[in-house]
């Protein structure tokens, strides 16, 4: 094996493929995957994987799989999802669920209203299914008038909730609102709740509230961001019984399961974090959360998220410095983290005063990137 | 948790919702996934997999990668691979390497030929991405004039090799010659190789063989198709340099790794497999094989593939039945197979008298389908 270790070839730049750099870096706070410590319950779970390999080959799957959403979506307070209907399709990961999602849209739907800014794989996603696409903006969408959502008109809804990177999260009440407001036009509403296990706020019965709505909607669920399992995890897509778009028939071009081993771990997990596991998670969140604002107070930065307690926090650049430039000096530094102009996908300017910096990691991960960046943005002024 | 399980709605059939509707069966001989019992060595490996995960956990995920590929590679064969090169993408299944490569194939391309009969996905993710379709005969593909593959023409030939599920391979030479004649076309030459594990006669070096012929190809190979690791598994899409397709820009759209855990895993077995563990499984196939055989003498049945030593076997029906009303009635019996209509997905009518048996399972397993599959064959004639 003596080849050298090469990046992928890069032609055209998105924050995966800069997230990809920094998977051998030594301070790597980029991607918003869970890189965290294992705390010693999930450690006692790792500890007896090869019995869960046994006990996952001695299941049948369906079991499995309906176990998995038992204990995952109880321990997210989403007790009216409609576990054992069949509607809930465990996928690879919550990115293959969308890209089904985007096929199965594009069936009868050429318009999409959706979030701005949010991760830019999610209109990559869509507009690689030739969705076209109109940017709604957070604040808009979060607490403006829904009927205003459909001017230019739309035939769905896309909304990430809490939303990448601001930590922004749908209030149960507007949910209720932009429901009914789809439901009365026949619109599809679809939700991308990844990082809904970082924020009580948007535990509430989701399920219940689009339910009653009457509205066609699709929920993508994800167990990646929460734990640091190497990985190993599932997204989960979620229909309403009204759908009518081709979901499942796209699925089973894609998949046929999940590892049944996945499923059995995701159930363990999912039952170390009702069991407290969500509250030390929380807990340690926010102690790398107050590490980074503290390590940066000297400095010209604000963290405009004052609000936000998911996995990812921003920083805006109050001296006339770029975000891209400032990545670009990290990166020199070791120090890998993602400027957030691609994440306004329709406007890439809005995004250029901001860095985003990953939380799911060890404490001296988060202080290492906090230092490396103070370092760095004195050197700039 | 009393929620009645219930299968997903099906709407539209295809071989993988047929599948899926075996996935709690007794006997189920139906999907193409590992399901034999771990060899005494694989179960060693399994057996550390709390050691595996702290392994995994402590290297850098390049550095897993590219010992994951060398690993597997190099056990089949494929020792001009471009490991190292970052031209080897790891997807979670060759399924989503295979849309990742319909996606991209679409950008530039609108005709691909493909071979006929082969498993339905393939066709329905190529569709999916609005790509049309010339059906190519596996004779004629694998041993007519490659020019003639071209007519009517084609921008792209799209081949599975070994095939699913005939167990046909793609020999070195007609390779070379289909190679030359996709280079001299500028058409790009795609290989599905997912079964290539089972056959030594699908092992030569097909890197070597597509480097000299100066053509665009990608090739998809499989882990998920050999090893009981209850699919924990990867598939990995390979390339060209002068691809000129957006590959590695789709692919970040939907992945930005698979697990580092699956990544050693992947290596462990690859390495058993290269020790050894290769002819232990071709042993087992053969053996289960000739046992389905043996079982069926006295029956008006014939095994058409005589040379195939892949993971599935056909039945052809000689009797006046119908395969897919002898799947219903030996699905009534608590035995799941797959009837071969949807395989030649551009003319159903000719695979309607074969039945496809899965091998890769438990010799008990493979006896209980054949006993059943003697039962209702006797009853239905």
């Amino acid at each position: 094996m003596s080849q050298p270790v090469q990046a992928p070839q890069l032609d055209r730049t998105n924050l995966t493929r800069m997230e990809m750099g920094a998977l051998d870096a030594v301070v790597n706070v980029s991607d918003g995957h869970a890189r965290q410590d294992l705390s010693p319950s999930q450690g006692r779970i790792i500890h007896g994987l090869a019995e869960l390999f046994r006990r996952a080959a001695g299941l049948t799957y369906p079991e499995l799989d309906v176990r998995a959403h038992d204990a995952f979506f109880h321990a997210l307070g989403q007790h009216a999802s409609p576990i054992g209907s069949g509607r809930i399709l465990s996928c690879y990961a919550s990115s293959v669920a969308m890209e089904i999602v985007a096929r199965a849209l594009a069936d009868t739907i050429r318009s999409v209203g959706l979030i701005h800014p949010t991760f830019d794989n999610i209109p990559d996603i869509l507009r690689g299914s030739r969705l076209d696409l109109v940017p709604l903006d957070e604040p808009k969408l979060l607490g403006g008038d829904p009927a205003e959502l459909f001017v230019p008109p739309v035939e769905c809804l896309f909304i990430t909730t809490p939303n990448n990177p601001t930590g922004a999260v749908l209030a149960r009440r507007q949910l209720a609102d932009i429901a009914a407001a789809c439901a009365d036009r026949d619109a599809v509403l679809v939700l991308d709740s990844s990082f809904r296990g970082f924020d009580r706020r948007a535990q509430y019965d989701h399920y219940t509230v689009l339910d009653r709505s009457g509205c066609r909607f699709v929920l993508i669920e994800d167990t990646g961001k929460l734990w640091p399992t190497l990985d190993l995890k599932a997204g989960f897509l979620v229909y309403s019984r009204n759908i009518r778009l081709p979901i499942a028939e796209i699925y089973s071009d894609i998949m046929l399961n999940v590892s049944p081993l996945i499923l059995v771990l995701i159930e363990s997990f999912a039952r170390d974090a009702a069991a407290g596991g969500l509250e030390t998670l929380h807990d340690d969140i926010a102690c790398n959360r107050a590490q980074l604002r503290d390590a940066l107070t000297a400095l010209p930065v604000t963290f405009p998220d004052r609000d936000s307690v998911v996995s990812v926090e921003r920083i805006r650049l109050d001296a006339d410095l770029d975000g891209r430039a400032v990545t670009d000096r990290l990166r020199d530094v070791g120090v890998h983290v993602l400027p957030c102009g691609p994440f306004h996908w329709a406007d890439q300017a809005e995004g250029a005063r901001f860095l985003r910096i990953a939380l799911a990691r060890p404490r001296a991960t988060v202080n290492a990137a906090a230092s490396g960046i103070s370092s760095v943005l004195t050197s700039m002024l």
